[in-house]
């Protein structure tokens, strides 16, 4: 996965992933009343917006971009409904040979590390393999330590999946644990989130990729700069996934620093700005007559989005 | 829910939580074969079983236990037709009145938090409002900080919902980051969990109930015996969801301490001890006929892990 992702950043020369997290707020007025007339005010309704927004924003942009990221608490948001659109963004995703990262920031003790890490390594009923979930990589959470990451780890290797461990998260209050001073048992102190890069280093030391990056990597975001770049000499091998960029504050002048030397090392997220761009976009907000042509002010945000980060890389 | 959960372990003198996270290895045969006839072997089978399976629990252990505990994960893993059989699962657990606490670990960034937090609040789609979860609780991690809490916590008081958040949890790795040496905000040092033991207390802070215990309750392992006893003092008025007791290596006497003065403050969580218990009594694991009444081991094993639990209250 990870070689993967890096050559379709260099073949796309762009490290974009498009957050695909729809609320009803950023569908077009067209798609509601379709959804709604159809299937009247339900989760279905819901579900049927999400998939067919989802759809004409990849059409739009799976030539620009090497990945797109959904968000699954969007979908999980309308229960099962919302799950089936998520299944059929990750699927139609997938035949446009987009890299597909799962963002569910899972994470479980050993025994149920292992039933969330099918999520990458599909299952098997007898005899039978099916994937159901069609990411090539997953967002985890390390409070758990060891034995709730080499689950996915052995799936990461098995099946050649991708996972990106959160280390810096970009809310605010994110500093609240993560900054906290800590005493390893390196007897070495610093911020709570340096000992996790360690163990993330460490958990992904046994997968590295040719182009020398691990299947194991980051989530580090873009509101911490001075801390993406003490993180990208402390992890060299660390590929990042990088949440924060526009909506959150983060540009492309913060992330100089975040990529390697040759340009390479991180990918960054924007969803809203990408998404709901039609929305502050004077070309399509005002049309009472706007179809699906609003996936177009996405295609030009991400445009703008690969020009800003020119500066970083 | 904090007040209903205690009144429902005092009215079956019973502080358990039944676990229900079902695999195919726990199902017994007649209930394979049954859904793998009229499914052929794939995930929709897999969803009946698990659904058939859960209700036979349910109609023997409803009368005996205050509540139960689906874990998503285990759901996940099979896809759509697996959140189905979860959503059946919590479904019919809430038509038995029982609590249903879904240990589902999420957590992540504010705006997400809200998604995610639909879980216990629900949602309304054009001035209709759903419960799509059936989710009197859920399970939540800290990693975040306090705007991945509150939205979260808004709905506990919104919709008298419950949270757990994890402290400790009862995983073998549970101590490389839970136990790292950490210098706090207020100069004092201590471990991890310390400090996320004193957020836990003040985002609950002003949602205490009729007993004194909050909407917001915490994860606390039974395989850290001083630890809990020490966190029950810290947290007056936190109720402990207890994962790691039976299977996991945690005893009856190992939980003296972490209930109150009065015995309140606990629900202990036991999974495969209960819901696999036929597997390893002799009156049922024989049994080439064996059908329904393999849900009969696991009431005799709530029965069992009762008496267990008295030497701890």
């Amino acid at each position: 996965m990870i070689d993967r992702l890096i050559e379709k950043i260099e073949e796309t020369r762009n490290p974009i992933v498009v957050g695909l997290d729809p609320t009803i707020e950023m569908v077009p007025q067209y798609l509601k009343d379709e959804m709604y007339e159809t299937f009247g005010p339900t989760p279905k309704a819901v579900g049927a917006m999400f998939t067919a927004f989802n759809k004409e924003i990849i059409d739009r942009i799976h030539d620009l971009v090497p990945a797109v990221k959904p968000q699954i608490a969007m979908y999980e948001r309308y229960g099962l409904e919302g799950i089936k659109a998520y299944l059929e963004t990750t699927q139609y995703a997938k035949e446009k040979d987009l890299v597909v990262i799962g963002d569910t920031k899972r994470g479980d003790v050993s025994t149920t590390a292992e039933a969330y890490a099918t999520h990458i390594g599909g299952i098997e009923i007898q005899g039978n393999e099916y994937d159901l979930w069609k990411e090539d990589a997953i967002t985890i959470n390390p409070y758990f330590g060891t034995d709730g990451i080499t689950p996915f780890v052995d799936e990461c290797v098995r099946k050649s999946k991708g996972i990106f461990i959160l280390i810096r998260t970009s809310n605010k209050s994110s500093f609240e644990l993560q900054d906290l001073e800590v005493i390893g048992s390196d007897g070495k102190s610093g911020p709570l989130f340096y000992h996790v890069a360690n163990m993330v280093d460490q958990w992904g030391e046994n997968c590295v990729g040719k182009y020398n990056y691990s299947l194991v990597g980051a989530v580090v975001g873009a509101t911490h700069k001075e801390q993406g770049i003490a993180l990208r000499k402390q992890l060299p091998h660390t590929f990042f996934l990088v949440p924060g960029y526009g909506a959150q504050g983060g540009t492309g002048a913060d992330l100089k620093g975040y990529f390697d030397q040759e340009g390479r090392g991180v990918i960054v997220n924007s969803s809203r700005g990408i998404i709901a761009a039609w929305k502050n976009n004077p070309k399509y907000k005002g049309d009472p007559n706007l179809g699906k042509e609003f996936a177009l002010a996405a295609r030009e945000a991400v445009i703008t989005m690969a020009k800003d980060l020119e500066q970083a890389i």
